[in-house]
């Protein structure tokens, strides 16, 4: 085991994974943690409550398509969104770095109130601390949020069969290769935007057409293969992905190239993936394709039942490749 | 208005109430969030939910009495306990320095764990991010709690009457005073230790023998000082306080001095205010005094009438002197 955090166990993949499961839930454990799911389930009264958080400590603040500000409230909408909840509430914390723009603050925060509006949650509590020049980087924010589950979903991984449909709501990787570019080290001009987008229509949208959605999780940080990753673990499954299906626009793919990293692995904040049932998929990925947000929509593959915890690629020229969990951080704080 | 954040936005006084109002309600105004309390009231079905959250960036992370994560747990159990909740469930969010040992981050992730067990709550949910060398201070910890409010108390600063007494649980500034030494900038040997500790069987015991509480407040940024002023402004009242009624350690009163700092101002962690119907003030006293955790509480002032929106002090020479709120940050990072 590493004695010292490093980037990587920042990045959603394999390190972070570890660091969750042998400090994180080793010392929490319980069983509403457990699953490790995008929200918490639980029971509140007669209420099914869905409770999730995140921090964000993106570079930079403020970037093509959305800031810190969009990203914070619409990570925690997303998170509730496909744990099947209708997103209520938010929490906000702030850590402010000593000298930090009080102008760029009310950016920040007149983001999330737009964000907000979209999503139709409210800020109901907050906090604010500063640390000294040096000791942060501007901002820091942490939005927890509170939905209600009001439908008997039945979601998660171990609701996914071998035949089951993968699909993708959307082309991957605008968000994280948009916050590369924004940094200038590639020196590459582009009108990518990031896809932060809140998302609880669209999966209302798919979940009104396709009951059969067996289970979703929106792709962040380590991207759609950590994601089929987790999911073929948990489930014990294969997920056989058709390289030419997946929906990946030219200048994410043309930036990828050069960073050296593949688009499944860059992080999206508007895009989720959904295993649907074989005899829903044509109807699900028609609705999504109806909405906005979804309008690239499209099957990336299928489940199968060997090899059990392994993710497959099939690439455009026949041959076949493991997608194994995102090793290392190519793309720190992204998020 | 100031164009860069300062030190001050994080001390919890007039700097940081102006900051809050001024930015983060101006753009998040909601009903809920209006009456700006320790905890948001929501109602979730049938069920009467409230909800805090809370940021630590304490420095240094271990101290005597406890350390970050102690502090993170009980923080957001006592900001539940006075709105009147039961805490239930908290949301664990850390943003991780580059570097930082894995060993220390167990010993914090251990005693979140001991303090959750002690609360009776369950961390059901977390998120970790990592930021490069420089650009954090080891560890930062977000805790956002949920609880229920099972009893239909009428607490609040609206409900506060002159005549009322104003309590204080314990010994005031052990915490901040603490990490001041724990810094080692006094080069002071003491036995002092904070008194970070889960206030919600003591606010129990207050409320179950004196249902004549009328608004509740830990006692953390700012200080006991803090707490009241917020209450004369919210409630248009007057708190007359009793300089020889407070009681504060000796260590702290000559460790204040020498930081030429008044204790009132000093952050507690373990200790909250409370309003009592003054008939009901002996009773409430006897029911702190009872519980370990309440064994100095006291009686140490009176609300009154006038000066409306004021608090002041009664020396114990005779004299009177207005007790404003907090200008600047003398103690920066203690929670
Ligand atoms: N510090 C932590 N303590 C407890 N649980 C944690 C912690 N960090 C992560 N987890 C849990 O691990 C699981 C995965 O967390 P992760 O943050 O990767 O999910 P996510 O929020 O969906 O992704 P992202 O943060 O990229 O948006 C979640 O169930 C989360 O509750
Ligand atoms: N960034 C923010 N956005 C929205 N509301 C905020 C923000 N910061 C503080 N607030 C609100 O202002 C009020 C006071 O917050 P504050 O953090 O001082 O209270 P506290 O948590 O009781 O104190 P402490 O943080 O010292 O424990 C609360 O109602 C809180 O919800
Ligand atoms: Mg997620
Ligand atoms: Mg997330
Ligand atoms: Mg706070
Ligand atoms: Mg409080
Ligand atoms: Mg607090
Ligand atoms: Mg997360």
């Amino acid at each position: 085991r590493e004695e010292r955090i490093t980037l990587a166990h920042g990045a959603g993949g394999k390190a972070t994974q570890t660091l969750v499961e042998a400090v994180f839930l080793e010392a929490f454990r319980n069983p509403v943690l457990e699953p490790l799911d995008d929200a918490a389930a639980l029971e509140i009264g007669l209420s099914r409550v869905a409770v999730t958080t995140d921090s964000f400590v993106v570079t930079p603040l403020f970037f093509p398509g959305g800031d810190i500000g969009h990203l914070a409230v619409n990570g925690t909408v997303n998170d509730l969104a496909v744990s099947g909840a209708r997103p209520l509430y938010l929490t906000a914390g702030f850590i402010l770095e000593e000298g930090f723009p009080v102008a760029d603050l009310m950016r920040i925060v007149t983001s999330m109130r737009e964000a907000a509006d979209a999503a139709g949650v409210h800020v109901v509590t907050g906090d604010t601390k500063v640390v000294q020049r040096g000791k942060g980087d501007g901002c820091y924010v942490n939005t927890s949020g509170i939905g209600v589950v009001e439908h008997a979903w039945r979601l998660g991984a171990h609701h996914v069969r071998p035949g089951d449909a993968v699909i993708v709501s959307g082309p991957i990787g605008d968000h994280g290769i948009t916050i590369m570019l924004a940094r200038g080290d590639l020196g590459i001009e582009s009108d990518l935007e990031s896809d932060t987008a809140p998302l609880h229509d669209l999966v209302a949208a798919l979940l009104e057409v396709a009951p059969g959605v067996r289970m979703m999780r929106d792709a962040t940080r380590g991207g759609v293969a950590t994601v089929l990753n987790e999911l073929a673990r948990a489930a014990e499954v294969s997920v056989v992905l058709e390289e030419d299906a997946i929906p990946v626009r030219p200048e994410v793919r043309g930036a990828a190239e050069l960073l050296g990293i593949d688009p499944l692995y860059v992080a999206c904040e508007g895009r989720f993936v959904a295993v649907v049932e074989e005899a829903q998929a044509g109807q699900a990925v028609e609705a999504l394709r109806a909405h906005p947000l979804g309008a690239q929509a499209a099957v990336i593959g299928r489940v199968g039942e060997a090899p059990a915890g392994l993710v497959l690629l099939k690439t455009a020229f026949g041959g076949t490749r493991i997608c194994d969990v995102l090793v290392g951080d190519p793309l720190p704080r992204i998020c």
